[in-house]
C-alpha cells in the first residue's frame, strides 16, 4: 500500500466536522479514489471543549494553526476558519512556503489573496485547491479549470450565495417582506446573525471573483466587482417581476466583450420566469457558463452547507492524494493576463423600471421623450390601473441601452413634476 | 517551453473536424490550460477526398488508422471512429499496449470493452478519456470520478439521448406523433437515418453503464442494463401525463439498494412536470446525482454535436498534457468491485397505468380487486368522461409498489373481459 496522504485540519466548525466525518465513515471508499489512504494527523480549533459531532480525541490537538504548516508529519494543510487576515492567511502562506499543499474553503482570503497564494503554490509544486469556497459542493472550480478547459469563455452567470436565494425565493412564494423572511432564515440557520456579507453581495462577489479569473485567465480583481445586493427589493417589486413573467434572483455575472475587457457584476436581476436559472430555488447554488465550442452549460447543486462544502474539501484532497498537480487558476499565475475592466461606460443592458407617477395626462409622453433624447428604445410600458390625480405605479421595460444612457435617463425622469423621486431600477438579464 | 503534446486524430467526421478546429483556432488558450503546445501529428478517415470544414491537408494523412498507434512521434490517440468491433477496438487496444493515451467519444466501444481498455491504459500508466462518451460537452465523466469523489453514490438519472429528449419535447409542445416527429428530426439532423440505437434506448444504456461503474465503482455491465426505448409513446401517453402534471422523459437510472446491488435502467418515465430533470428540452442532456455527503446535484448541456463533444475531448487531451493521470473507472481496475445485479423482484416504483375499458359497471371493482390481491395501493383514478357500455381511459397511478407485483396485476387486468388487452404501463420516477 502506498504512503497515506497526511493532513491537518485547521477550524473545526461544520465544514470541518464534515471533513472529518467523511474521512472517518468513507474511508475505504476515499483510499480506492485517492489510491493511497487518508490518514488525519492533527486538528486545530479555537474551543477544544466544544461539543461536536464527530470523535475529535483521536487527532493530535494543536492550540496554535499556524503551527500545523511546520509539521514533519503532515502534507496538506486544510483550512477552514475563515477570514481575509489573521491565522487563516498565515497558516496558508506558511503551509505553502514549507511545501504542504493546502485546501480551502475561504472564497474571502482567495478572492483577496489568491493571486499571492497561488505564486507560492506553483512555486512549490504543491496545490492550492479551493473548490469548497464556491458554490459547496458543485465541482464548478474544477469544472472551468479542466471540464470546460478547451473554451473560450464568454460568460459566467451564478447564483453564488444560497441564503439570498433563499430570501428571495421565499419572497416570492410568500408575498412578505424582506426583513420578515430574513429573520426567519436566521432562525433557520439559512442566515447568520450578522447577514451583511450575504445579503450585500460580498461573498457573492467574492466567489465570482474566483470563476472569472478560473474562467478567463485573468488575474484576481476582486475590487473590480461592481457590487449590489438585495436588501432593497421589495414586495412590489417582486410583484412587478411576476406579472411581466420574471423571477428576481441576485445574480453574479463576468462577461466578457468583444475586446476581452470584462465585466464582474453582482445585482438582483430579473430573469425570465421559465429559464433554468429561474427555477433554482431554496438555498440552492447554480453556474452558468457560456463558452466556445460548448454552448452552454449549468452546473446546479447545494452551495453550502457541511456535506456539501466537505464533499468539495474531500475532492481536492483526493487530487492531491492522486497527484494531480494544477495550477490553482488553470494557468499558471504568469500566464494570467491582467484584468481589463470593460468601461461601465459601454455595457449595455434591458431593464426594469419602476415608476411612481401621478395619473395625468403627459406624464408619460415626458418620460418617453427623456428615453427617445437617451437612445433608449422602450419594450413595454404599463400603467396599473387608471386613478386621475392619484399616484399609480408604472412599470417599462426597455430594450437593451447603454447602462450609462439608463441612468442618465433615470435621473432625469426622476425630476419630474409628475414623478416620484425614487426611480426603481431592476435589471433584466438575457438568459 | 515544455515539448508539445503529439496527437493523433483517427475519424474525421464532425467531431473530429471539431476537435482539429480547436486546437488551430484557440492554440493559445490549449498551450496555456494544458502547460505545453497541443500538436497534431497525423490523422486518418475514410475519405480523404471528403470536403470538411477544417484545413486537414497540413496533417500527415494515414489510410490505416490503426497504423497509427505504431508511429513514434504520437503520444495521443484520439478515437472517433465509433464501433464496438474492428479499427476503433483495434486502434485503442494497440495504442494503449504502446504506451500511449486514449482519448474517445466511443461509448458502444466503452461500454462494452471499457474494462480490459482499462486494464492496459493501468498497465501502461496511460490515460484512456472518454469524457466525449456521456453527455457530450457535460463533464459528468470528470464530475464523477474527480469532482464528486468523496462521495457514496446513491443514484444517477440522466438523460442521456438527445435525439430521444427533442423527441419526445416536440410531442409535448405540438402533440404530434413519434413518426411524425422523427421524420422532422432526421430531416434537421437530430436523429440518424437508422434512429434504432437512438429511439430504442441503446445509446443511453451504453453512456448509463459508464456512468454506473465511475459512480459506484462497479465492473462495467452493459448487459446488465434493462432497456426500454421511446417507439412505443404515443400522444394518448403524453396527453395523460400531462393532466396528472407529469412529463414523459427517456429516463437512464442507475441506482444502488441497501445491500449495494445496482439496477441500471432506460425507460420511458413520467417525471413531474416543475422538476428540475422535466425542464430539460430539446437536444440537451442532464445528469443528477445523488450521494453522500452532497445531497444532491445536476449537470445540465447540450449532449451532443461538433463543438461540445470536441470541448471534451480536448479536455481529456489537456488533462493529459497537465501530466493528470487516473485509473478510466475512478479506481483501478483490481479495486473495482463486480457488479451485483438487484434483483428485479425487489424493486420497487409507482406506475401510471392507462387502460381501455368497457364503461360498465363493476370494472372499478374487478380492477381494484387485482391491485389489492397484489398488494398494490393505488394512489389515484381517474375515468375520463362518461360513455356507458363504451370504451374509456382510466387512467391509475400507484404508490411505490414491487415491480414485479406490478407486472403480474397488469397482466391479469389486460384479460379482464371489459379491458382491452394492451395496458399500457409508464413508470413515474421519483424525483
Amino acid at each position: 500500500m502506498t504512503q497515506a496522504l497526511r493532513i491537518a485540519v485547521a477550524g473545526l466548525g461544520t465544514v470541518g466536522c464534515g471533513v472529518l466525518k467523511i474521512i472517518q465513515q468513507q474511508g475505504d471508499l476515499l483510499s480506492a479514489r485517492g489510491g493511497r489512504p487518508l490518514e488525519v494527523m492533527a486538528v486545530s480549533a479555537r474551543d477544544r471543549a466544544r461539543s461536536r459531532n464527530v470523535d475529535v480525541s483521536r487527532y493530535d490537538w494543536v492550540d496554535d494553526p499556524v503551527a500545523l504548516a511546520a509539521r514533519q508529519d503532515v502534507d496538506v494543510i486544510v483550512e477552514l476558519m475563515g477570514g481575509t487576515e489573521g491565522p487563516a492567511r498565515d497558516l496558508c502562506t506558511a503551509a505553502l512556503a514549507a511545501g504542504k499543499h493546502v485546501v480551502t474553503a475561504n472564497k474571502a482570503l482567495i478572492a483577496v489573496h489568491g493571486l499571492a497564494l497561488a505564486e507560492h503554490a506553483e512555486a512549490a509544486n504543491v496545490n492550492l485547491g479551493f473548490e469548497a469556497a464556491v458554490a459547496g459542493g458543485i465541482p464548478i472550480v474544477k469544472g472551468l479549470r479542466e471540464g470546460l478547459a478547451a473554451n473560450r469563455i464568454r460568460r459566467i452567470v451564478g447564483i453564488l450565495n444560497g441564503t439570498c436565494n433563499y430570501i428571495l425565493t421565499a419572497m416570492h412564494k410568500s408575498g412578505r417582506g424582506f426583513d420578515d423572511i430574513l429573520g426567519e432564515a436566521q432562525s433557520m440557520g439559512y442566515a447568520e446573525a450578522d447577514p451583511t456579507f450575504d445579503v450585500d453581495g460580498i461573498d457573492a462577489a467574492h466567489k465570482l471573483a474566483l470563476l472569472t479569473s478560473l474562467g478567463f485567465g485573468t488575474r484576481l480583481d476582486f475590487d473590480a466587482v461592481s457590487i449590489e445586493g438585495i436588501r432593497h427589493i421589495t414586495t412590489d417589486d417582486i410583484r412587478h417581476a411576476e406579472s411581466l413573467g420574471y423571477v428576481i434572483k441576485l445574480l453574479a455575472v463576468a462577461k466578457a466583450d468583444e475586446s476581452g475587457a470584462i465585466s464582474q457584476r453582482v445585482h438582483p436581476a430579473m430573469v425570465p420566469a421559465g429559464s433554468d436559472i429561474a427555477a433554482v430555488s431554496g438555498v440552492f447554488n447554480a453556474v452558468m457558463v457560456e463558452g466556445d465550442p460548448i454552448g452552454r452549460v449549468m452546473f446546479e447543486g447545494p452551495g453550502a452547507g457541511e456535506g456539501p462544502t466537505a464533499s468539495a474539501v474531500v475532492a481536492d484532497i483526493l487530487d492531491i492524494a492522486r497527484g494531480d498537480r494544477y495550477a490553482p487558476f488553470g494557468v499558471t499565475s504568469p500566464s494570467l493576463t491582467p484584468f481589463r475592466d470593460a468601461a461601465a461606460g459601454e455595457q449595455t443592458a434591458s431593464f426594469c423600471l419602476i415608476i411612481t407617477v401621478t395619473d395625468r395626462p403627459g406624464v408619460l409622453a415626458e418620460i418617453s421623450r427623456i428615453f427617445s433624447d437617451h437612445g433608449i428604445s422602450v419594450q413595454s410600458m404599463r400603467q396599473q390601473g387608471r386613478q386621475p390625480d392619484s399616484e399609480v405605479p408604472l412599470v417599462l421595460t426597455t430594450h437593451p441601452a447603454p447602462v450609462q444612457a439608463m441612468e442618465n435617463a433615470a435621473a432625469l425622469i426622476a425630476e419630474l413634476p409628475s414623478v416620484r423621486p425614487h426611480v426603481r431600477r431592476i435589471r433584466i438579464a438575457a438568459m
